[in-house]
């Protein structure tokens, strides 16, 4: 049994990775940390989570654990990486800490200095099916956030191909649970319930950098990108509408078999028969991604539909799957498919 | 007071419509036709329904109404319009009958003979903003789709101005009721909360075939259109975001100023502040639509949200808002704003 | 036009009562009063609110209205009726704070010390249908609680007339605008969406204290009664199932004539026909309660379901039925029925 | 491995039983059956099922398998269960066909003549935690209803020991997915989304039948009982909100350690701590029943929350755990905890 530790167990992440990590074959939860709950029961904080203690990170002996999960704010999440990786622990980070590459860019968005600069150098941008070599090896884990997974899976082999030119827009639309439990007026279920809007347009939500990050990465010049997240009255998921024109000597039979032969062997990725779309259905409660490929109308026009349970695989699932592959496990140890 | 008579007052549209009129001061709701549930109250088929006797078709005198209602399944519809027109009659159409201009392309849309192709040249497309004068003067009004009013409200201004270049896409998202009443699968409960997907993608929605015509109509070359419903887990509502290029010399100020400038006057249609998206909460039981316009990011790239109730402006409210124009009433009488 | 101001206008049943009065032909909404939102636009704290301005309290001269509605916390409502009352102006208030008329219960249940007790005398309990005369006449409404509302309307007659025995049980169903506005984890779409629980069970919902006190005075010993409020997963909306045994003489038939009978005049309040069961669907939006009638099963019991638009009859609708019965208007007006 | 069939594999609770068998480690679900999606893949007929072949009801070989689990409308459950008798296999059925001892009982309730009456003495009425070595020994287990299945795991230990008298009130609000998938207008998104009534009220609901008969038979009178279901807008889960009266002698202490002693060796059902009420975020996909006790307020009154999820314990997760005590696997296994 490898022993970890969870900070930050009291969110809707937090609660979902203790359910993975208490019920994992492999794993011993030694500490889930909160600040707030310290001494109570996890169960008494949500009544479907283990009844497990909570301890302040205080009780944490960092020395104890083989791996450490963050579900912290961002810079206090950094901080705590920076004391797991001292101590000799790998660390999974789910903030988004060490997802850019540049302390300038991470200043920009996240309106604070990077507390911890000198470990972005090595910091392994957890997309398990793009840098499974990568995550094997690291000590430190930046997970990505719940958007760019559902954007990056379907687009990244084709943008690394060349088959797209012109602009992608990526129209998302996410379930309520990616707000947080912290009390909102906007995340009040009188304000949502048969309600649906646009937020975040246009470059002023966070997951943008980091999208246009892994997509210059993908490509030198990489496309140019609108990304658009929408917030769907629905607890759980994600789905990602990408409009996208097609490069000389692309089409979509191509691309199709582009992306069927990319995950061919992947457990935790999907790619849709011809003429089904994804769906929330399709993902919810599993560690999936599922990818719909359509004509779009206009010749050399291409809607891609991808979907997640934000959660899981935008979330919680892929840090274990993460840790999985980090420790040596099967990678679908302890994840519902 | 105005004698009317409503066909298909059962369904979701025929439902609000029948409240509409039941509470419209200049209308006396003479006939309620439904060929399934006649000899009961319009009260027994929904509980929050006026309790107005429900009556075959055989037993209306279509010459004791000055207006017809229309809520039927295509092709039916054209045929009581017609009865309907020969009776002296002023017709608002809800089905799809009378939208698209053309005969053959509504037998290749809707996958039947046009019953009555020779109504067609003198039909309206009722989109009261932009037809006001021809529905004031029509004896048959095509009451537009609730997907095609949510797009081209923001669009038509901008497509006519020549604002805008390359390729159109509506991201269109639609509450359930829009679906209809008729017990399907796919529109249970249990198949629709917590879910939510697209549907009809590219050009294979009939509402595709409906806007390229008005685009077109709007200018000569008109833009490419990518449309792509998709199905919220809502009852009520449509929210479109249009994602754009913008033609050389327009700004996104300019293409404020000149939808503020179109709609200024017109009491149902509003323009947010900047900054401000559409919502399903800014429309939900009103006939407004709401257009909000937002930067997308890359240079020269625009968004545009618009919002409306699918059952009211998308529907039932814009049909009554052309019956006031046709008879001269008020254009407000009667409509929740 | 009758000068009127609105304390606590950014709450639910706040936002609701300054949509009704915005809309009410013999109104003139003066003042709309919020302490945490004076300077902005009832419409930016509310996408679907009327454009009106907010105030703080300083702004308010008393002296110019008529009539004062309050939407405020316990204690500190009781304290503005006091100014509002020394001001000449007549207080229709929508807290609990005058509901009660022990101060020393109203101590026990809300844990303060009642601010001006001197004032609980006077104070009308403002059920509409069985206040009237008492409501034409009064300075100070206390407008009832939204599930004793909805207990109190099918029960109050047949207490009255010494129909029951044994014990009531009021089974009771709220939708979550209830909670109010105010943030609070509990009240967040992601715990609340696909959940259902009771809550305050027994006597500890303050809701008991004002429904035994009105059965109470209803008949000399009243019945035993069992409280036990749910939290639905819905917007708007209270559904109270009421278990009742009948006493000797009274059948199901002799119940449904002395409801028949006493609210046959009503406007708002509408007794089902046989076999017909409340829901929330004949309420939503609606100043109305229904009641229907039902055989339990086991002989001598009786089930009745009673349901109402919790911020209409059950808060705000009720608060305008009162004004329009205190100002002499037709009590319907600008109500949706 | 052990085969099985299932028929009926399209429903909700075929479905969530398909899901329960593909994943169980001793099961090999051999056939599952469609009558009218013979040929498709379980996939196709829900994006979240697993991959398995449908098949029509010639294609099984009975003999081929150890099992037959039922999901099938009343009548035809019977004559299928008939048939796997007789080649061998043991039934589980989850249709109401076996659960009433009595055949003119059955033809009452259900107005059809019982196909196999001759197997209604040894059918075992699978309350799997009261009968559990009955179930061992059975043939053929008739699985309970859901709504039952939620109110006898509270109250049979009470009723047994003579702790309670009067009327047992059982307030029971259940999920849509209860309903079924065949398409209904009731069962339409949009006339439950934001509604919620009661239904089937009194003697009029079938599972009062089964209910009663369970309820005689743990004590010689039986409590007299009032059943009223609603349904709720949520897809999944049962709470039942029981109004007891204490019999001489008992007390809320001496009832929550009755049910705590009873249960504490259970592993799916849980007596919730004092101060703590059922919901449905207890249970929801879980097998898990989960019990809260109350004072309702008056002396000598109690109130019971129950919960569980309507396609797991209610239905498809008790018929696994009845196979599991049937063919001697651990009982917990393979069903969510």
């Amino acid at each position: 049994m490898i022993p970890v530790a969870l900070y930050g167990a009291t969110g809707y992440t937090g609660l979902e990775l203790a359910g993975l990590l208490a019920a994992h074959p492999q794993v011993e939860p030694r500490y889930l940390v909160s600040s707030s709950q310290a001494g109570r029961s996890l169960r008494q904080v949500h009544p479907a989570a283990p009844d497990l203690p909570l301890v302040s990170s205080e009780a944490v002996d960092l020395g104890q654990v083989a791996a450490v999960f963050l579900c912290l704010p961002h810079a206090e999440s950094a901080r705590t990486a920076a004391a797991a990786l001292a101590a000799g622990a790998r660390v999974i980070d789910l903030s988004a800490d060490f997802r850019l590459r540049d302390a300038a860019d991470y200043q920009h968005w996240y309106q604070v200095v990077h507390p911890h600069p000198e470990l972005l150098a090595e910091a392994v941008y957890g997309l398990t099916e793009h840098r499974r070599e990568a995550v094997a090896a690291a000590r430190l884990v930046a997970n990505p956030g719940c958007y760019p997974t559902s954007i990056l899976l379907p687009l990244l082999p084709l943008v690394g191909a060349g088959a797209l030119r012109g602009t992608v827009v990526a129209d998302s639309k996410s379930g309520v649970s990616g707000a947080g439990r912290v009390p909102k007026q906007g995340s009040l279920f009188a304000e949502l319930a048969e309600n649906f809007y646009p937020y975040g347009i246009g470059q002023s939500h966070r997951h943008y950098a980091e999208l246009r990050q892994e997509l210059l990465a993908a490509s030198e010049a990489g496309p140019e990108l609108v990304f658009c997240p929408h917030l769907l009255p629905v607890v759980r998921g994600i789905l990602s509408t990408l409009h996208l024109e097609l490069a000389e000597g692309w089409t979509m039979e191509r691309v199709r078999e582009r992306l069927e032969e990319r995950y061919a062997a992947e457990p935790f990725v999907r790619v849709l028969p011809p003429g089904e779309a994804a769906s929330l259905a399709h993902v919810s409660r599993s560690n999936r991604c599922v990818i719909g490929i359509h004509p779009a109308g206009p010749p050399r026009r291409l809607i891609i539909s991808s979907a997640l349970d934000n959660l899981l695989k935008g979330a919680s699932g892929q840090a274990l799957q993460n840790f999985n592959v980090a420790f040596g496990l099967p990678e679908v140890m302890g994840l519902p498919a």
